[in-house]
Order: C-alpha cells, then structure tokens, then sequence
C-alpha cells in the first residue's frame, strides 16, 4: 500500500478544508484528527473518512459555522446543544469541557444533542487520556441494526469508547460500535473482499455470514447484550442531553442531529500516579501473558494501534490510493 | 416447578439472616434483595445464592459486622473502602451515597474498593430507577474468562449495568456479564442440560460450544470487543477506587475484594419529566413493533424481568426445590 508523510496529509486536508471554508484554527485542528485517524490505522475514519465530510459540508448538511452551544450548567454536568456543526469540532468542545468540569468536581459530564457524525469516536477518548484523565463517552445513530430477535433495523450502532491513560501515551483505548463490525470496517471489507474473521451478521437467507457484501442485517456484540446495551446508551444519552433518541433520528430520513455522552475523571485528584501507572501495567502485562491460541495474539485495546501510530511516524501513513486521489482533486 | 408465596420467602430469609448473626434491619434489607432476585427470574442470584451466601458468613469469608466507610469525598465523586462486608449491603449504601450526590451535581459517583460479592447487579440499577436516576454500575471480578486469543483465563466478567426509570416501575434494566453467559446462568443450564441458545465458549478442543458441561473457556461477548470492555470495566474500578484489579484478585485464591464503580444521573435535575417518560416510551413501541425473527420475540431489556416479577407476585416465586429445602434446613 502507497503511504504518504503524516504532515504532509495534514497539511492537504488543511489545504482543502480552508478552501472549504472553514477558518485557519478549525481546519488546523480537523486536518490533524482525520490525518491522525488515518496514521492509527482507522483510515475509515480518516482519509477515507474526508471526501464525504467535504460533501456533507458543500451540500450544506453540516454548517461550519455552527458550534456547540451550553444550554444549562447543572454542577458536575452541562447540557449542550451541537447546532448542528461540524461533528468533531463539537465533540472536541464537548470533552474538553467534560474535563474541566472533572478537574473541579472529580467526575465530570457534557450531554450534547443536536450535533453531526463525530468521525472516529477513540478521537475523545485519546483527548482525555492526554488530560490524565479517565475517559467515557458515547453517541447513538440512526437505524443500523435489528434487535436480537428482530429482523427490522431498530438499533443504533452506538460506539462506545472507555480510555485509560498511560505515561508514555499509548493509552488503553477502547473504540467498539455496539454491531460487531462497524459501517466503516464493513465498508472496507466489501471493498477488499477478505471474509470477517467472526460473522459480522445475518445474510438474505437468515443465516450468520462472514461476507461482508452479503450482509443484510448487522449482528449486535452478544446478540440479546448488545441488542440492549445499543438500547440503554442510546437512551441515556437522549434523556441526559435532551436530544433524539435512534427512533427520533431514524425519522428525519439521512442522519442528523444524534445525542452524545461525555464523561471524564480526573485520576489526579483521585490517588497516587505512580501505583496506578503500576496497576495498569502490570494488569496489561498479565492480560498479554498468558498462553495463546495457534496463530493469534492478545492485545490490549489500543495496543495495535498505538502499534500502527508508531509505524506510520516512521514509514508514512499506508493510503488507498483512489481516497488520496480524491483529496488531491478536491 | 414449585412455587412459594414472596412474603414466604422473604420471611424464611429473614429468620436464616437473623439466627446467623445479622441484625434486623440488615436482614430485612438482605432477605428482600435475595427473594426479589428470584421473585425477578434471577434465582442464580437470589435462593439459589442464598445458601453460599450463609456458608461465606458462617466460614467468616464475609465479615457481617463490617461495613463500607466513605475514604475520601472529592466533590461529585466519592471514594469507600468495604471493609470486606456483606457485598449487597455495600453496594445498597454505595449507591445510595451516588443518588445523594446526583441530587446534588446532577452526576454522583461511588468508586468502592474492597468489597464482596453483590449477587444481582441489576438490583442496584433499579435501586437507582426507583430513585428517578439513570444508575450504571459494575464490578470488576476474579479471573473467569480468557482474553480474545487467549487460552488462560485473565480476565473477570465485570457485569455491567445501565437502568433508565419508567414511571411503573417496569424500568429499562441492562445486566450484563461480559462473558456471554454468566457463571449463575452457566449452572442452571448445567444442571438442566438444556443447551446454550448461542454458543457459550469453547469446550477442551478448542470449539466453539453451546454444552455448558463442557464450557472450559467462556466466550466475551462480541470477542475482541468484550474482551476489551471487561478490561477497561476492570482497570476503570481499581483506578477509581485505589482497589484491585482483576489480576490483584486472582492472585489472592479465592475472590475477595472486588472494585466497584456507581454513577447516578439525577433525572429530575435535568429536564422535562413527561418529555422524558414519552421519549422513552416511544423508543420502547417502536424496539419491540418491527418484523421478528420466526420463533422469536423482541424485548426491551428488563422487560422479562418485570413480566416474571408481576407473575411471581400473582403465582408465587417458582423454586427449584433442592434450595428451598436447603433454606429450610438452614
């Protein structure tokens, strides 16, 4: 696969993003998440991500001039409304302020409604990590998947993301949409053929497939769990923000306007660095310790794609050509 | 099966609690939590558990006189340490402690260390539904379950919980272990021999099997993705409350001293009530109201648990009879 120097993506998708429209600071700060995305091995997420971002935003879907508003403060929680705009610029506001209310109260929540697809949800979960922060966050979608037992979409895919940070940066990073395999790793899966390793879901005929092109229906993590963790996280976060639930969402037609959980805790302000940095890591060493199956390795979450961060800063971001032509036309 | 009148039950509890030293507050609180795990459809967590919950006091794994302390108050948030007491009667003032401080930061959270084993997790989630809160809860564990592609168990099954209040009492109540099938409900279907409905883990070859007789490794629900939220789940609780992780568990023997994380979300600090109750609702309707899969129903999760409880309250609480006479016996 072609790769291209990390700066030098971030600096096309600035290129581009100005002559979009949006101001120097916004672009300086979405051309490092999507480049980042790409250079951590979600390119889904990234570059692949980007041409459709810039549609959205041409065709006026997502207005760039919107930005995240606070509606009520309420303690340790706010309540926010995303009016809209562009979804990683909201998310961003969103747990930066979710931090801030953590470093005064401990723990500390932004409820967002109204905002726009936030791209790669690890994104805010890295961005509390480097705060020394705990990090929990969540947003739902529109109708992606049936219930367990239903074979009508109902459910949202809901990624769920829980971070813990780690000194040298390579933070434990949980990034999991609540269907096994996510729009955009089914997505990749179509394009380059290779079966899921796992059934992602059910096919035509009602039986569980690993072909990515075949499927009809997303499997949720679990089956009856996941089916009712989408539920829960897509509730929570619709009452707690007073945004839509998937149901409302589902009824506008293209997805718009989704409800976000922000959550952050100050590990500072809560015990000894050393002894947790200590915790952690001797947890992490035990997990990956022990005896494996034939031909598979434990990881931690984040791990490989710390892994592929580290790679990509050495070697260049790996790129599918027909996306980074895409961007060099724009 | 069998079936004994609720008020029975809790009664037989209550005199098996008292003549085994706790006091009668305590044991009205105890026995009220057992049988409505039962009277709930969760006997594994309610008579079923009872008996070893007696033989854990009487062997002193359980100290009955001690009792969750607050250690330090950080704001939204608090730290408690079990003192290795009675696990229900911690995670009831945990929680309780969690709603005080939502009513107060809209957002309350208990990080407790060094407590004993809950029984039902959902109980505190409806503990937190009754109170008008959105309650998420969950415990960390000894090891239960290998990592995705490990063979050796490394990992607890960290049941997790979310509750969303409905004006009824019928809440919307998530519990769940991350394995995909919980070590209670393990037991019943090795005892009736009936079959997982989806696989459970893998039996000694390495197989995926739906034989809880022949389950060696348990399954985390959505492989990798289970695998790492049992991790976080795990790593989040110790860090919080300065506890134990899973790994500091294990390699005590025996389970003891589990790390618990409770949140509350004060609903009615944060909107509109029948705004809300509709919301809710409607996303309830339109889960269970699409195409199903032939043979099969969709649920709202807590749904089949609040249908058991209103039977059982009609019927009697349907027992196996081997523990009940156990109780008897006591």
């Amino acid at each position: 696969m072609n790769t291209i120097p990390y700066e030098q993506m971030v600096s096309e998708f600035r290129r581009v993003l100005g002559t979009t429209g949006f101001n120097a600071d916004d672009a300086a700060i979405l051309a490092r998440v999507f480049a980042s995305n790409s250079r951590d091995g979600v390119p889904s997420h990234g570059l692949n991500f980007f041409p459709g971002f810039i549609a959205d935003v041409t065709s006026g879907r997502v207005d760039i001039k919107a930005r995240a508003q606070p509606v009520v403060a309420l303690g340790a929680m706010e309540q926010w409304d995303g009016q809209r705009g562009p979804g990683v610029l909201n998310a961003i506001a969103s747990m930066e302020r979710a931090i801030e209310l953590a470093r005064q109260h401990t723990v500390g929540a932004v409820a967002l409604r109204n905002t726009s697809h936030w791209s790669r949800a690890g994104t805010y979960g890295l961005q509390a990590a480097d705060a020394g922060c705990i990090g929990i966050c969540w947003t739902n979608t529109t109708k992606l998947m049936p219930a367990y037992g239903g074979l009508d979409k109902r459910l949202g895919n809901n990624p769920l993301v829980l971070s813990i940070p780690r000194p040298d940066g390579d933070h434990v990073l949980l990034d999991m949409a609540i269907s096994q395999f996510s729009g955009g790793r089914t997505g990749t899966h179509k394009r380059s053929g290779e079966p899921f390793p796992v059934p992602g879901g059910y096919d035509a005929d009602g039986a569980l497939t690993t072909d990515a092109a075949n499927l009809e229906r997303a499997l949720p993590i679990g089956h009856w769990k996941g089916s009712g963790l989408a539920l829960c996280l897509d509730l929570v976060a619709a009452l707690l923000s007073g945004g839509k639930t998937t149901t409302q969402i589902a009824r506008g037609g293209k997805e718009a306007g989704v409800s976000q959980v922000y959550l952050a805790f100050d590990l500072s302000r809560v015990g000894d660095s050393a002894q947790m940095i200590d915790s952690v890591q001797e947890a992490l060493n035990d997990l990956v310790s022990g005896e494996m199956v034939v031909g598979q390795q434990v990881t931690w979450p984040g791990q490989r794609s710390a892994g592929r961060r580290r790679d990509a800063e050495r070697d260049g971001v790996p790129v599918e050509q027909q996306f980074w032509d895409q961007v060099l036309a724009l």
